[in-house]
């Protein structure tokens, strides 16, 4: 199973080339498309949206990722083997994920020696087509990254901030995801179950439940959500513009 | 065969996480997008998009559907079993594919045994990914659906109120579906072929013809469409907003 | 492999009616969803589209497109062999795909015949689920297109003007595709490597370089692209935008 998670859109030919590339390496690939419609070039949201993946997909699962504002740069294009496998540019997309992972060894990609895989040449635009698509397509087929990579160490890896932090007897959070509903997600998780949240930066203390439901439409709450981190949320309602939050904003948090 | 309908959209990790979660219970389903695209929680929409993908779908097919406002309520998580499947909130969903699955047994998902099988937590929020998809996953690999869930009788299902009214010399009819380009589509089915159409609320007679090409370009018409309903379009424009009409809306119409 | 490029929309029952009336007819297909958002109606861009994706596919391959204003008129369904097999409207959509396939014959489908192997109606109005994905099932699954169409001479299909010309010193070029970034994609291969572009309609005299990232942001460039035509481009920005230009727009242009 390769899954695809990428900012390309869905009107061009990209998706398109990307899967006929890859199944033209690896007929028998089962490819899942997760989305294509990522913010264009926002690593950290393309970040989150890998790790909820990874946690509900199988061992041995491949996940291909394209948000990749340094094509054409110097960047590595890196293999990263756990219990399952990501296959991305180092520019932080495989932080989340790497939580979920076990990752045991990682590599950078050969253009060269993948070339004499694909049998096509490498363009400097479009690397899902011609580098992380045929990577994740032959790793599938049981292909060694050996074969077109070369090891680096694990902790050479690029990784985005996405730590909580602490600032007195607040947490300071940041906006990992905001969802088409305008629900707003922080990285914050195992934080226990508050009875309140207070977001002093707003001056608001809003209740913390299980479910949008359980407040009044129009009102803010707290909730667990489902991806395991806190989140803002208004019932009915979009929280983000509510409180004028956008992706990687900081937001003091106190969990009363 | 797996069939998915949704109201999700396609930006987030939404879908992937329900089809990966699908794919690690039974990894040889095949699994058809229809579309995450619905109208927000408009059940009558998802209702006619099922039931045309139901329409041209084999016998042994497994149509997930979610679309689902009482998501973290107590509606029950339903399952159909007919010549093909259903597997729905039991919100009205099922209303229009029941009419051509020949359904014989219905049963409501048991969230505790369901479990036992997928090994995660099911969330307040996303049923998408641990119930109906997992449920979905388990019945095409051939699991009972005894081994998961409760029967129920088959006329405990809730049902959406959408047959035709006579109201004196014309039919009473609601508008079910309004696609991208504005063709209207009412609950009339079997209606044999009337000469015109009139619309007496709106002061209309339009005439009946077999496509949209067979009036002018900006021209009222109304043809039996490609769904078997009654459609009334504009040549090259949108009835919709022609006539102010939406989805839910009833209508005043008389075959001449 | 069946891959589907239409101008269908992601919202309603279509695509999914669609792909189950193939996996019906032919349950071990394996469909590559391509793009279901081409602008309604351009043959051009859904040309484009196949075009790219052909030059990827594998042997054997099955390309259904369906972008198709004269449904219900007496435009003909085609089939085209060659080492891939192109299934459109004969409207032109085969026109850039026909470059990459080296067709040897072509067919036009007998609805009758056809009607005998789905055995359904063929709407007025549908020809993707009821014509041209039927064909493109029952074609990957083996059965001769003999079976249910005519044979036709190749020189009779419909193709589009997409030659690019000589205009003394110049060519005179046409916008073939915009992308989502607002690039623009000219009708010009094999042009070898100039040092600049001239677009004497504008005034201008712009490097023709690698990669977007090898001009400053927001100035413009010509590059080879990911899609071997001559591209017009702004560096994070929009050349459509920039130039005032749209698909099938001419364009002069002299490589310096």
């Amino acid at each position: 199973m390769i899954t695809l998670t990428t900012d390309f859109g869905l009107r061009g030919p990209y998706v398109g080339e990307m899967k006929v590339a890859m199944l033209r390496l690896n007929p028998n690939a089962v490819i899942v498309d997760v989305t294509h419609s990522l913010t264009r070039h926002s690593v950290l949201e393309g970040s989150f949206v890998m790790e909820q993946v990874v946690k509900y997909s199988p061992e041995g699962a491949v996940h291909v990722g394209v948000i990749d504002p340094g094509v054409g740069t110097s960047r590595k294009a890196v293999i990263i083997e756990g219990n399952q496998w990501l296959v991305v540019p180092d520019n932080g997309l495989a932080t989340l994920p790497l939580r979920h992972i076990r990752a045991k060894r990682a590599w950078t990609i050969d253009f060269e020696r993948l070339g004499r895989f694909t049998g096509w040449r490498i363009s400097s635009t479009f690397h899902g087509r011609d580098v992380f698509g045929p990577a994740g397509a032959l790793l599938e087929a049981g292909i060694e990254p050996e074969q077109f990579a070369e090891e680096i160490p694990l902790d050479s890896l690029i990784r985005l901030d996405v730590e909580p932090r602490k600032a007195g007897d607040a947490w300071l959070l940041k906006v990992i995801y905001i969802d088409d509903f305008g629900n707003v997600i922080l990285n914050l998780e195992d934080y226990g179950r508050p009875g309140d949240v207070e977001l002093p930066d707003f001056g608001l203390r809003i209740p913390y439940r299980d479910t949008y439901g359980q407040v009044k439409p129009g009102e803010l709450l707290a909730l667990p959500g489902s991806h395991d981190y806190l989140e803002i949320a208004v019932n009915q309602g979009s929280a983000a513009e509510r409180l004028g939050l956008k992706v990687e904003d900081e937001v003091r948090v106190r969990l009363v």
